[in-house]
């Protein structure tokens, strides 16, 4: 059977694990470009199961899609001065195209916020035009000194929603929806990570937000990530590039503006939520191949048996893939481990002739000897026990490494192995820099049960505190 | 009712109902920095429609996504001299990020053929790899001097097929297979489009291929509109990028490539294909509103029965938006018909008095008087038959613009006004010279079954020539 595999493992190095399971499932690599990154099918395919379930989230929050230039006039980075502050290190500049120097020189997209403000500006004449709710599927460039396969790479695929307002209160509660009913309904319900939700303290807010929300995830090694967030930009975006619309009486007013988004930073994510010592685990509603039909030997009858069961389990709905592969069962074995294929069903001549095959979890590696008759019921309700088991685990593992604490020191303490919760009064200014002084920060601000309140300025908050990605 | 509408009119000037159509149906702005576009929710509906089909065709034939990067070190452009010559003036290229100038400067890419040729080379090693058949959804940058929404932009999205075998057979098997039952049939059965399929005149080739080929759409002024394109490479590309395999005896051998692809140009021939002088005209499986749900009057009984009927329509499955509008009936009427949704339903309170409604089609503004109870049946017979109508009529108003002709200067004076049907062999050197001179190409030749030959040798072979976007 399976040799222990070649991946290092969490306790002792947990970002040469990560570095490992990427590489060994195939999920990316480094592209030529420093920084830059080839997605490759298996990967690629964690992120369109993402976009999938992401994009119809959206389209029932109410959002377009649309398309807007990767190029950008350089010119629009000087009208939001806090933009230019945030992003010009990162920024990449053509100066050269159609065989001579431009004129002008434009820059490759960090995030759309500049070109969608000037064509919002022009699409919005009335408040019947409101609200606009655009979102945009892309590429994005911010040049990364440090580069991390899907965590921080120079370019990155994202999708970022825009959207215009008449009113705070409107803004407020649709950056809120966005946050709750897209992202963390995907986070937890699909990719089986219970962030946790809440807002970014005021010195963490994007530059030019009012107001940022943010789910934070937790990883194996109990940092936190950064996973999604929704901004509310008041009407601060709306003047710097003049988003007005006629109100009801017919005076000019500014807008209400949003922004939110969420990367492929997100495969990164789902792998360091749920990896173990034998690769990856993705949960059955995330997985591309939620089971593999192995040939424990390489016989026609066996190889003929599993095709009938690959057959089986697809009509019944399970994403299933045959391996009749090369090298021997246990390499094989392995590789789909790594891969974190959530169901193995291993089919070998002695089993056949009982009319048994072997089902092998990939969460907890326990193994069921179940009738080929019954193969795809089981298999169906092992992969729903296997999603909610994957949830409910993370949750125990976020629960016993979150601690409850009273001092910023004992917050310090309690972040070097996960993280820690202390009232948000506590803090203070000069308990963030004593934080940030080591690597820790507060990911996030939240009511006392978790949920995420409008502002910092409410009664009785806790502080979410962690070293982060 | 509706007045005429303000659109240019296509015998007046084409190309120009084709911006205003583009302008009024909202599909479409010019982006800020020259020759790049922003696609409006509704012009990228139809994008997404196109990708839908496109990727589930794609998938079907076997092939998995990936993503390559945006950004291409400028030499891998050196190494196959061809391609320099085929792009350079096309480039954009960035000399500038991370706050510095760059040692070397990165190209944005305009293929991605190089990048994906350098992994394809890491990747292979066996002949057990092969075939390896990548497809990529991006972005690609082609400097434009003459820019033209949708049919040339600086910036376009495409997908783009890589694929490598172990013969050359395999690869123009598959170059076949992508070309007939992606590309040819997701025109036909999705797009109403019944284009000429066959092979590019070796004149025509991509750069480095060793065939072409191509999907050809008439378009309603009568000049061509080149719709995909699937290319054998030979062993070319992988004798530049080193693409090689181990054979089963254990020798190395050079891979044969194919590439593929289409683009948001088809959204740009879709338009052009079907619209007439009321503006766009969308076949009903590409459709994002299938139906639109008018009120004549705003009235609160009016507007309750259009949200029943909403209900009713969607749960039959159609695509359905009810119009609640502003600004007068004729006027709203006349927005529907320049976004060409194929079916109008007008809800009046006489009608509803006596339980029926108004049916208009798009296609022939034929009217039919349907009860409500029975209009969710009809609608999607009358969808199904609105489908079938915009191909057979296009594909009767290609026949009669084809002309059959004996010699190139007949041709010549075909293209005119339509397409030429012409033997291959008639044509010569010196004939392609005539007809380029003229601005008139032989668009792709066909065998005389209207069907794709495997090369320009075969016998008996037609040639189509046009005048082309």
């Amino acid at each position: 059977m399976a040799s222990p595999n070649a991946l290092t493992s969490q306790t002792e190095d947990f970002p040469r694990w990560y570095q490992d399971v990427v590489a060994k499932a195939e999920m990316a690599d480094n592209g030529p470009v420093r920084g830059t990154m080839v997605i490759r099918p298996y990967g690629y395919a964690l992120w369109e199961r993402i976009q999938a379930e992401m994009d119809a989230r959206i389209k029932r929050a109410g959002a377009q899609n649309a398309y807007f230039p990767l190029f950008i006039p350089q010119e629009y980075f000087a009208r939001e001065a806090e933009h230019v502050e945030g992003f010009s290190p990162e920024l990449a500049v053509v100066t050269y195209a159609g065989g001579e120097e431009l004129s002008e020189p434009v820059v490759v997209r960090p995030t759309s916020e500049t070109v969608i403000g000037e064509f919002m500006a022009k699409w919005i004449q009335s408040h019947r035009d409101l609200p606009l709710l655009l979102n945009q599927w892309a590429n994005v460039v911010r040049w990364e000194l440090r580069p991390r396969l899907f965590l921080r790479s120079s370019e990155f695929l994202w999708q970022e929603g825009h959207t215009a307002h008449v009113s705070y209160e409107d803004a407020a509660a649709y950056a809120m929806r966005i946050h709750l009913e897209v992202y963390h309904d995907l986070l937890v319900n699909v990719m089986a990570v219970p962030a946790y939700v809440g807002i970014k303290p005021p010195s963490e807010r994007f530059a030019g937000a009012i107001n940022s929300l943010t789910c934070e995830g937790m990883m194996r090694d109990g940092k936190a990530l950064q996973m999604t967030t929704s901004h509310e930009l008041g009407q601060n975006f709306a003047r710097a590039f003049n988003i007005v619309y006629q109100n009801e009486a017919g005076q000019s007013e500014l807008c209400y503006t949003t922004s939110w988004g969420a990367s492929t930073r997100l495969v990164g994510g789902l792998i360091m939520a749920h990896g173990d010592d034998r690769g990856l685990v993705v949960p059955p509603r995330m997985a591309p191949i939620q089971a593999v039909v192995v040939a424990v030997r390489d016989e026609p009858e066996v190889l003929e048996a599993c095709a009938s069961i690959e057959a089986a389990l697809r009509a019944a709905g399970v994403a299933t893939s045959v391996d009749r592969g090369r090298g021997s069962f246990g390499r094989r074995v392995t590789d789909w481990e790594i891969k974190g294929v959530p169901l193995r069903v291993e089919v070998g001549p002695r089993d056949l002739a009982n009319g048994v095959v072997t089902v092998v979890r990939r969460d907890d590696g326990s193994k069921l000897v179940v009738s080929i008759d019954q193969l795809a019921a089981r298999a169906t309700e092992l992969l729903d026990d296997l999603q909610r088991a994957l949830l409910e685990n993370a949750r125990i593992r976020r629960d016993a490494a979150t601690t409850d604490v009273e001092t910023v020191e004992q917050a310090i303490e309690a972040a070097q192995t996960g993280f820690a919760r202390i009232a948000w009064d506590r803090i203070g200014d000069e308990g963030e820099a004593r934080l940030n002084d080591l690597a820790v920060s507060v990911r996030c601000i939240q009511r006392a049960d978790g949920t995420t309140p409008d502002n910092p300025d409410e009664a009785d908050l806790v502080a979410i505190v962690a070293k982060a990605y």
